[in-house]
């Protein structure tokens, strides 16, 4: 199967971003990559994330970029921030050199936790690395509008990172009309 | 009235999918097609679904997808799925011969069930084919960040296999602009 | 102001439809129309509506789409639907010839009501004809699936007949890119 | 950084607006505009935000827009109004001449309140100028169905004045296929 190149000249930067007393928050949609196959079609290749990045506070109003944690959340990651009901709390655990001779060696964890008066969530994005003998641990409370933001703009994202717009993208193409002779819908369940 | 053909080289891959111990879940969008009018105009022609497929596990982290199981939801069957309580079920019946000779012979049915502790729904696809005389169940676990995934994009994806999205998209090829007589919309309500 | 012409040839049909015992319903968008501005800009000319018939049965699965009677939903009015709760009820009333000698003459109303057991809603649209004498009732009970379908599918079409998805189109075409001196937000709440 | 200029012929006007005994509003999204980077990349410049605007009535359905007061609703405000409850009131304050030698002399505040029998909000915007000794305050009741409608009008426009939209077109210009050696979303974790 063909492949096309990156375009990294075609970039989009607007994070949506927090600025809080110790550190910042900003989230990002990555899309996904697709594939060419040799049919003409695509092929989801690589899936998209929503890209979550914490970094600390070096002064008043001031931030250190250099020193951001990343924690990329997958479709199914960022459907459990969507049913967070006001009190609820949740936490994914990646290992970024997992299936590699390092994992294990490396433990990030993302917390999310509804503060005591239910006014917003407290960020925590922990970071262990056994290599480096480091730890470090950043977080950003988000208020109950900021998550409003997040939320709405996490469903608006999600079937972009899961490449589901690609797929409406086809009829707005022009394809997709049907032959005199279209197949039923009752013929997709046959097909096999 | 005129057809034109369908394009099948630029079909898009890309299905949600979830695996699980004993079988795999994957859920993926079917555009409408639609039939040129001798107006000029297109009228929807076969209807699209939410495609629905579930395979068997043959072994650690290997599924057989020759053994699928397919059930194509429609857009009110999609609502159905929208509506669902996190303590509700839901069941859908389909027979893929319907209105030829063979009706009754086959019957599939998805069924949805909130598992008892409220954390997510088993989803059951049965098939019972009289004619093969085999009878097959094969059910998946659903958890309700992964069904948060779904509602969210069946949301997305609900006008366009409705074909609502081509609607909106007159707009966006720049017609619809008003004469300087436009008709009022008290008109559109005497119009028949 | 110029105004361009209607292209009718480019009209889709895709209304979402329901086929009941004694009518049948369906919902369609309409797309507002614009006003080019000697600017080069464009302002909302008529807005858009969302179209709603409902049609007799004349016989087993045989329905009289010439009988029909139509009741085009404001967006406001769209907005009174999505706000439904399982038990609520709503009544709207048009005059379609307000404003004119004939004002009063034709009483609209279109009643949408939970039923007993909060399986759905009956819609009722009455039409009372001074004119002609007559007065028709025409009513379908809508499941709670099929008033989900109603509920996405009317929030994705709301910006639309809003005209907001043009405002949106915008950045897509590649516009409203920032001149060196961009003007602050707080400029524009001056802005008067 | 080059930055192109912008094109206002191609403005689109389509606020929703309600009108009331004693003023009207009316609510109208504004884009964010890019700043292009030497990468050929596009950096979010000016956010977008949603125009809020109040002006009063001078007669039977008569009213002065030349008196109209504005308030620029940023992602996080409208972030709030999206997660207002029936019975939930909100309330913003603006500064226009913040980080100027005017600092402190005009100050604007909107609040959203709920009315006794949550059957909508009223929405009061006050202007206290120090400079010109004025004090102005207009309110608009919204109806519930109002309130409907800016919520999923809203909805879909966050991630457009948020500049998401762009992010999410870069798919569809067919860039973001993926080359042969794809890094893998866990190196996005380890990318700093």
């Amino acid at each position: 199967a063909a492949a096309s190149s990156d375009n990294p000249s075609s970039k989009v930067y607007a994070p949506y971003t927090v600025f809080k007393g110790k550190a910042a928050l900003s989230v990002s949609p990555v899309l996904p990559t697709f594939r060419k196959l040799d049919s003409g079609g695509l092929q989801l290749d690589r899936r998209g994330v929503m890209m979550l990045n914490i970094w600390p506070a070096i002064g008043e109003r001031k931030y250190d970029w250099e020193k951001r944690q990343s924690f990329a959340l997958s479709a199914t990651e960022v459907g459990s921030l969507l049913t967070l009901g006001p009190q609820d709390s949740c936490e994914f655990f990646h290992d970024p050199s997992m299936k590699t001779s390092n994992a294990g060696q490396v433990r990030k964890s993302l917390s999310i936790k509804a503060n005591a008066d239910n006014s917003g969530y407290f960020f925590s994005l922990s970071v262990a690395n056994n290599i480096l003998k480091t730890s470090e641990r950043l977080t950003v409370p988000v208020t109950s509008a900021e998550f409003a933001v997040m939320r709405t703009a996490f469903s608006f994202a999600l079937p972009h990172i899961m490449g589901w717009d690609r797929i409406a993208c086809q009829l707005s193409a022009g394809v997709s009309y049907s032959t005199k002779a279209a197949p039923l819908v009752k013929d997709m369940e046959w097909d096999r």
